[in-house]
């Protein structure tokens, strides 16, 4: 593994390990005295020891050899420091130091990336809050979490620490704990894939403002969720968050959309925020099984009434309970407890009751919320204990009430995942059941001849040449001529059939309809008339048969991170009223064009009241755009409108944008 | 008063006060003798004494008059003490005995509310879990709650407990918890009222399953809420938890949409779930003032950007910090640290650094989220003793870290609503500052007497009728005529113009579209053969001009709760696919109507690419439904398609059910 000596040094030295006990670079010495067991060097210019171990003036004069080391000097000098380490032949720098890229000094950044380069030494940061693993802390974080397979990858050191935090008062154990910085050399790929491989840890949480090199990101993480699920967690996914993104870590948060589509085909799962996240952690570090049956156990009605609401609107289901379990119910509880899901084992249930309850449903295939009420005649501890003998059953705890902290440590001791509140647990289960699963996405140029020699040499495409590059590629299109007189116009419209639509055709892609450059229902005579009036714009007119159908809009571009991307949605005035445009990385197989028009709701619209229209074709269509624009590297296309109806699909207007 | 005997009781009888330490009467009775300082008395048909206190073997027995009777025996003697209650002439009755209507019984409530009515004894329950107020606690349930200004109403007990620990432990202060039960007598909204009325609470918390009196409800709301914040949670908004409230409190949770509009009228606030709720109750009960500006301080740069995703998600804004106030900070700050919004002071930022920033904003008018992540240079509770200098700055406290509890405290102490999760704070603020306006509905039935002419003693209408009922209300429609042979039709269409809409004209309402009932583009030449191939379905046939424009929904139900509802969406195929639905009280005034098409997004469509369809006859339409579903008492109709174009609105098919 290349970063070894990052994650697993033999020797640290620490640059600017300082002797006041409330700078950073003494807090990181002492972080590493603490817990390291490998060699550890104080390197300080003034001080001849730091926390009474002897000091160096530079790296250089250190006798032994030195894997890692830690910088926390101001940034002006950090290149001179680096030039140091490579001198000493360091294999690994975890920068700390801030004040770069994320501040607009970029030159100051990359001015040490290269001398960092020229020794082959791998890179951390600049701006990063460290690493904690199981062996060292190189942070400047105080951190007592316990041992465990949890690990977190942050582009933000102050998240980090905040999971480190509540991983500690959640009795939640950690791994690894890596803040990524301004990821200047070391990529959150090369990360994950480095945790994919490590044994101790079982799920990868991330927290990251923007992806800097989207095709490692994607040959990667199909790869690491294969091993072991990855949760994402997107800061910079509103224009303010960007905004504040791009200070924060220098990163350009890019297309949320696109990021979304990224994770998605990678097998990650996205969650919506910190929340979350650390919800579905609580899930992911126990082994308990979980389903998307749930059945709802709980002493208060309400409760059950509120938690059923989550579960559908989750996208969960409610088991049903089979009859004969019903009747075993009916026998142990008494006639104000219905045998029904959610089970209401009432107000005054007590420890017993719940113990009956569980007992005849334990081996019902499903997740069982165990809601438990602090009343009089039951708390939440006593509930909690009788769960603890049905670990491995789908068992979750939801304790409510003044013992509930209490509780909650009686279950998570026994290895079951509990919450406080019943969304929680609702809502950790949905993006667990939900994960998607991993695809590589495989782009290799195939351009069809003919769509080379038409593209060639331009920037963008007149309508008429867009609507061939559509037959090239077997997209089909309504019948169309292009007429530079009256007669030539009739003689065109005439063999199209009527009515017919009449479009100006300039030379660059412009929205025709807000110039009044288009004209619908033309009949035979009144070609010519329409004809005259649209040439005062350009001497080429357009002429299309006039179809009918569901309008769609199929579009394409190339994410600067990501690459190219297929979008689809509601086409003609809806595609900017609905916004329900769906994206994926480009090229998709079938299901997930399919994927593509359930998300969108094309696929609703294309059967609502039961027409016939032709779906197969429009998936085609889809397939067919995403494969064309990694062919030919198009930088922006979109068909609007492409007619769907019972004949098929038909691209009517077209925009290219080549490069 | 009217409900004064049992809110504020001079003398309590405990009918089923029991001997037995977990029985529920002998609970009750132990948290009645614990603080009410009114007259007592156990009733137990078998003890001499309860809790040291003489008891007797009626109600009727006890010397002195009773106000208030709690009764916790079985559901099947509840009846016989209701009896004795009326001769004893008690004036209200908390029923704690559960097993009626929740679970079928609903005769035996019948009976126990007519027998109480006998004696106008006022009656909470049954079912219920019984009340808290300042004076005395009538559940049994052990509360040591503080004394405070919100106030509780449930319609389960088991959640009126839950927030009452909640409430506990925050440190807030409750003046009233109510329990609903199955409201037989007493419903929310004489509880709302009386409790509008109660100089000690502030801010009132809802939960409800289903609302008994629709009526009733709106006319108390807005009272209400013109005196204080009224916030409600729905339990049962979706297929499942509304089955579930069925058998909880036998509440028919009724439709959620219609719910929603009643609350939006009556000036409301729903919130989405328990964990809102409370969140909301902690910026409601201290008196810090919020807006919808938002400045974001803090020392981690990746809450910073998460925060302002929350922020814009949530429609709130990030205040902008005038350039003045951005140089004071830049010479107040480290360079590290950019005076933007987000304010990141970085993660070495100390106490002081908090202190020199909050003292240059502090009289920027707008919320300030101060955001602290526990680090080695500064702790929650540290920044926390910061911050509660500035109190009354708009100031809300989000703490992270180890000590984030106790920081919590000192902020929540010192009157400063405080936080750990950023989106909380974001979410519970967006709730109070969008907080719509209340109004009372005004529903006078001002029928035009052709339209009662039209529609009397009809339970449906025929599609001409329904056209003609639109003309008699001023709604335009497109040219139209009835034909009964190929000649009138020939005629009828030829005044028309062409092309027409031809379809059949059934005597009931049903879907002509899916029958193949409907041709549309009928030109001059085939409107003979056209009326033959529909005539063979119904001898009358409808012609209509054809018209284009958006298709609009305009719909309107009688809902069995609140009554006379419109509707308003997306027409067309799209009314079954998008859904945008949305819903108003009926009648509604301009400024309604133009909320609905916003929220629809019926506004966005019309005036998408900039065409000029008539917003303003939309309007009209709109409101005149309103009117009319109302007027003549109309069960159910729909108008879809309503075309809108530049010339007007036109009801072009009109289904109505009078009854």
């Amino acid at each position: 593994m290349t970063l070894d000596a990052l994650f697993k040094p033999k020797s640290i030295a620490v640059i600017g390990a300082s002797r006041h006990k409330e700078k950073v670079g003494n807090v990181v010495f002492r972080n590493l005295l603490a817990i390291y067991h490998g060699k550890l060097y104080p390197v300080n210019t003034k001080a001849e020891d730091v926390e009474g171990v002897k000091a160096f003036k530079s790296v250089k004069e250190i006798p032994d050899p030195i894997d890692l080391v830690v910088i926390t000097v101001p940034r002006e000098a950090v290149p001179t420091v680096m030039e140091e380490a490579v001198e000493k032949q360091v294999k690994a720098a975890i920068v700390i130091t801030a004040g770069f890229k994320e501040v607009g000094e970029e030159k100051l950044e990359n001015e040490v990336i290269s001398i960092a380069r020229k020794g082959s030494i791998r890179v951390l940061g600049p701006n990063t809050f460290g690493i904690i693993t199981p062996e060292l802390n190189a942070t400047f974080a105080y951190s007592d979490v316990k041992r465990g397979n949890i690990a977190l990858v942050v582009q933000s050191g102050g998240l980090g620490v905040y999971m480190l935090n509540w991983a500690q008062k959640n009795r939640i154990g950690i791994s690894y704990m890596v803040s990524l910085g301004n990821q200047a050399d070391i990529k959150e790929y090369e990360v994950l894939e480095y945790l994919s491989h490590d044994a101790e840890t079982k799920a990868i949480f991330v927290y990251l403002e923007g992806v800097s090199d989207g095709n490692a990101f994607l040959e990667t993480l199909p790869e690491v969720t294969k091993r072991k699920p990855v949760v994402f967690l997107k800061g910079g996914t509103t224009s303010n968050g960007a905004a504040a993104a791009k200070t924060h870590t220098g990163s350009l948060a890019g297309s949320f959309e696109v990021f979304k589509a990224a994770v998605r085909i990678g097998g990650g799962i996205l969650v919506e925020n910190l929340h979350d996240l650390l919800n579905l952690a609580k899930l992911l570090m126990y082994s308990e099984p979980i389903r998307d049956q749930i059945l709802v156990i709980t002493n208060s009605g309400g409760h059950g009434v509120l938690t059923s609401d989550e579960i559908e609107k989750n996208g969960l289901k409610l088991v049903e309970i089979p009859s004969w379990m019903q009747e075993e119910l009916r026998k142990a509880l008494p006639p104000t407890s219905m045998p029904k899901n959610p089970l209401d084992l009432t107000g005054d249930a007590n420890r017993d009751r719940y113990l009956s309850a569980l007992k005849i449903v334990s081996n019902l295939d499903c997740t069982k919320l165990v809601i438990v009420q602090a009343l009089p005649m039951v708390s939440c501890s006593d509930v909690a204990r009788v769960i603890t003998s049905f670990k491995g059953k789908g068992i979750i705890g939801i304790t409510m009430g003044l013992d509930e902290d209490y509780a909650l440590k009686i279950l998570e001791s026994a290895g079951i995942p509990a919450y406080t509140f019943p969304e929680d647990a609702v809502k950790a289960i949905r993006y667990l059941v939900k994960k998607p699963e991993p695809r590589k996405k495989i782009r290799i140029a195939q351009p069809i001849e003919a769509a080379v020699e038409l593209t060639k040499g331009k920037t963008t495409l007149r309508d008429y040449e867009a609507l061939k590059l559509m037959e090239i590629y077997g997209i089909r299109t309504p019948k169309w001529g292009i007429a530079e007189s009256e007669d030539e116009a009739q003689r065109i419209a005439d063999n199209i059939g009527y009515p017919v639509v009449m479009k100006i055709s300039p030379d660059q892609p412009i929205h025709k309809t807000e110039l009044k450059g288009v004209v619908v229902n033309v009949e035979k005579d009144q070609v010519k008339e329409v004809y005259k009036q649209l040439s005062k714009q350009t001497k080429r007119v357009l002429i299309q048969e006039q179809l009918s159908g569901l309008e769609i809009f199929v579009g394409g571009l190339k994410d600067p991170v990501f690459g190219h991307v297929v979008l689809v949605g509601s086409g003609g005035i809806y595609v900017d009223v609905l916004k329900n445009v769906s994206y994926a990385l480009s090229p998709v197989y079938e299901d997930e064009a399919q994927e593509l028009l359930q998300e969108s709701k094309i696929h609703d619209m294309l059967h609502a009241r039961k027409r016939g229209y032709d779906e197969g074709s429009l998936i085609r269509t889809v397939i067919t755009v995403s494969r064309m624009i990694v062919d030919l590297d198009i930088k922006e296309m979109d068909i609007n409108p492409l007619f769907v109806n019972e004949r098929g699909a038909f691209a009517t207007d077209v925009r290219i944008v080549l490069r």
